[in-house]
């Protein structure tokens, strides 16, 4: 069994957590926090084991009844890879302490690639993650892009992706972000920084993004418009995706023509907090014009990257084809 | 002096009729409207000529004590051009009245295009539309998209262009539209409308275009993707654009990085309901890669045609270049 504690327990460390005891192979050993607050409470209530991030969070736990069962390095104590969901650029900070521990790290989006030198996505580059000390799983708009466009490249060569990103402003339980009526131009200098990431894991992608933050909470909606090098159309680019895993083929016949709807889909599915950890594609946007594909996806930000961050904890410790591992995740997981 | 009635007094309505009383060489005739409320009254205030729709109309403006001058057949007796500003598919129904009474007509972007037979753009095709019995002002979008693509085609030849549309989902005044916190995909079949529409100005434009709706209210945001075939960069691009009238020109330095600062730029500038009739470009956006130029426009969905609305009464009526035409318009609404 895999020994592995979340250092971090916010959007993204409480789905990691749970995932992680769904896991077979795996066993939680606990989680690490800075606030006692409700997250902690409940964390409590399932059992997770406790502790706080330092001696002052130490403090306020044991001041609300919390009683952590130690702080951080205790954890490390325990584990053999701790995965550091804490808030972007604090990763960085806390590495140094993984490595005196010499515990195995796996650090989210927020995280610069150099702080690990290798970006992971399952699908395109599991096998070179292998035995690695620490790897980065990227943020979830790298992650949904490159699951799409490393399979568009493998079918048809891509020339040029070009991405529209309409990001979702705030996660729905943060409630002090803007805008509230505005399209912010994030960045307006162009283009924005998606591109680059895209090429921390798929090095040969031309691409180029744009970036806009609008009122909205749910997911992202990319509009993507990529040239291809071999003949294309709309059945090959739906085979396509529909045979590659973690993709999910939408059609609006159905009544889903926004990224409320999707949510909607993953509630009535029984998905865990309305997870999606696929990357829905309306099958029925997907347009051919001359060597250009165009079509829209769909990024749940707070779930796409739990798969991955499954797939990145078998892939430090070893021993797992990508089919195996991805395999386990997925049933896991409830992907078909 | 060129009398000109105005059918409909919604967002689009309201606004043209203010900019006939500013033009020097046009008398507002009178207002035709539907329903007695506060914009009637508050037109009666400005001592503009109410006319009912019909005679139902009539008596619900009596009623309320805004007694009307007469209906719409009486207020057709008095000009030589009507405007018709009804909501979307309305002015059809409307146009064998005004051609029974023999008046020139101008529709708006929600009729389509084969009811003129002519679809207008000022600084596109004036010339062409000197004379003629009817035409119509095309949408917002549009509006903006001719005015920019004209003028980077007559810079450096367009190959194709690709524009992802964020739309606001509702006007500020319309309380009954959603969504509050989606995106919603309109339509989810690709491409969408728009560049169809804007073909029916510039015919030989090759562009393809998506359409988001979002829960924000000011403006439209477009995302424009520009592949040219003659040689350019940056610098070009903003001369180009510099040097069009009725774009201007932002940067992100002085602060101005959303839709919202936009219009509260337009606020600070005096524009009465903060209206930009101008195309607003991000200028520290413009980015050129390889042969495309991409960049950021904003699209003020109430203001942007109004002049256009100015310039097509003096088409309609003849004895006018494009240039003294988009002279008189510019000074009196204060476009630079």
């Amino acid at each position: 069994m895999i020994k592995v504690g979340v250092n971090g327990y916010g959007v993204i460390g409480r789905r990691i957590a749970d995932a992680v005891v769904l896991q077979p192979d795996m066993v939680l050993k606990g989680i690490a926090k800075v606030r006692a607050d409700y997250k902690a409470r409940l964390a409590k209530e399932k059992n997770y084991d406790l502790y706080a991030a330092d001696d002052k969070s130490l403090k306020s736990f044991s001041e609300v009844g919390l009683n952590p069962k130690g702080v951080l390095n205790d954890l490390l104590e325990e584990v053999d890879v701790v995965v550091d969901a804490t808030p972007g650029g604090i990763g960085a900070q806390n590495n140094p302490i993984y490595q005196k521990f010499n515990k195995k790290a796996i650090f989210e989006g927020g995280e610069k690639h150099a702080l690990t030198g290798f970006s992971f996505v399952t699908q395109c580059n599991f096998n070179d993650a292998i035995g690695k000390r620490s790897i980065r799983v990227v943020s979830c708009n790298t992650t949904a892009l490159c699951r799409v466009l490393n399979a568009l490249d493998q079918g048809f060569k891509i020339k040029r992706a070009r991405v529209v990103i309409v990001r979702r402003a705030a996660d729905p339980d943060d409630t002090k972000r803007g805008p509230i009526d505005a399209v912010v131009l994030d960045p307006v200098a162009l283009p924005s920084h998606h591109g680059p990431d895209v090429r921390t894991v798929l090095p040969n992608i031309d691409i180029v993004t744009m970036a806009l933050k609008i009122p909205t909470t749910n997911m992202h909606l990319h509009s993507l418009i990529v040239s291809v090098k071999e003949k294309v159309n709309e059945d090959k680019v739906r085979d396509v995706l529909r045979n590659t895993t973690r993709i999910l083929l939408l059609n609006s016949k159905e009544g889903i023509d926004s990224t409320a709807k999707v949510i909607d889909m993953a509630r009535e599915i029984g998905r865990p907090r309305n997870d999606l950890y696929e990357v829905p594609v309306w099958e029925d946007s997907i347009k051919v014009v001359d060597d250009e594909i165009y079509f829209y996806i769909g990024v749940h930000q707070e779930a796409i990257v739990i798969p991955e961050n499954m797939d990145a904890i078998r892939a430090l410790i070893g021993g797992y084809s990508k089919e195996e591992s991805i395999g386990i995740t997925n049933k896991t997981l409830g992907i078909r």
